[in-house]
């Protein structure tokens, strides 16, 4: 039995089609009244596991998923031993630096050196203003971060921006990019190896759906 | 300005109600086309910062906020420089050790030494083990703890248990408590020194209105 660990959330329903195409029906995880966290796929050869965002790549690296798709960004913030298999493309966004827009920054080197930057995802703030040889305080926290500008407990934010309509609406601006972030399938390293060929079929067949997804403009 | 800190979530409701006995009326938070994060109370003397659980230890020890309201839990998870002022009686719940039902584990100690243990409060469960001298490897997890065990990636989980319905419906049993957790009243500890007695006023009606609500037996 192949289990698949999916990203509850926003990449959910991208995620069920791209598998669809590829030829494993998950679409129950979608329906309205669903609470079941492992639900079967409707050939009954897979499984999903429902899971949070930084939970898929625990699953996989365990071993409990032999797949997964998840956020770039949370790849690059939790940084577990996961093999990186298709960029899917879809669910774009952002990991940026965003400050007051009434404030003087305009850059990520414009800030004062020990000030304060709230994030959930501090693991990415700290590399990036590690390799600015800038000293900041890294403030996490669990969720709008928006607030750490607004209330003055920091200077700045780091947090994953796609339409910057949350941004706008708290008077707040992105003034750098730390990296881009899409949708990736992840794999177990050794199911990947030991795999007699069901796993690799996925992989190439979901490679191939994000390949027409990406050329057709198809997100 | 006095600004509170409030958790979003199951906390929410008995704390507006707690406030508004003390004095301060914040029901404007449980309206529900709310999306303000920030929420001045109706006499316009303060406001409310709607936050995540385990953000309003992080605003009260930054003094954003010079109160809060937290379950114990949070306290003792990410074990911030709060002060602890009132014990609000509400929102009771446990903090447990989970097995599956078919087990043969009933004690904390029968768990076999290495074995895996899943967990949203890690620091918590690793307190626990060490203090029972076994020797466990943590797993962090956002959510959906219970998955743990029944995917067959954990042998226990440490969580909050409160009617114990999700444990029964997941086929896992609580074996053993770790502590009991009830929401605290939390206040930021140089304000509460600077304060000019408007600070202790609400302290003190908050105490009064959860010494009411103790021995009348209402939660």
């Amino acid at each position: 039995m192949i289990t698949v660990a999916l990203a509850k959330g926003a990449l959910l329903k991208d995620t069920v089609r791209r598998f669809a195409e590829a030829g494993l029906d998950f679409s129950a995880v979608l329906e309205p009244g669903n609470r079941l966290l492992m639900v079967p796929s409707a050939c009954g050869q897979a499984r999903a596991l429902l899971v949070r965002n930084a939970d898929v790549p625990v699953y996989v690296s365990y071993g409990q998923a032999q797949l997964g798709v998840v956020g770039y960004d949370v790849l690059r913030e939790h940084a577990l031993p996961v093999a990186q298999l298709v960029d899917l493309g879809f669910g774009g966004c952002r990991m940026s630096v965003a400050v007051k827009a009434s404030s003087p920054y305009r850059r990520a080197a414009d800030l004062p050196a020990h000030c304060r930057i709230a994030s959930k995802f501090t693991r990415c703030a700290e590399e990036f203003f590690d390799a600015l040889d800038l000293p900041v305080e890294l403030i996490h926290l669990a969720g709008s971060v928006e607030l750490g500008p607004i209330t003055g407990m920091s200077e700045a934010i780091v947090d994953l921006v796609a339409t910057g309509r949350t941004l706008a609406e708290n008077g707040l601006i992105a003034i750098e990019d730390l990296f881009h972030s899409t949708a990736r399938l992840v794999g177990h390293p050794l199911s990947l190896r030991l795999d007699d060929g069901r796993l690799q079929g996925i992989v190439d067949r979901l490679a191939a759906a994000s390949q027409v997804g990406a050329s057709t403009g198809a997100a």
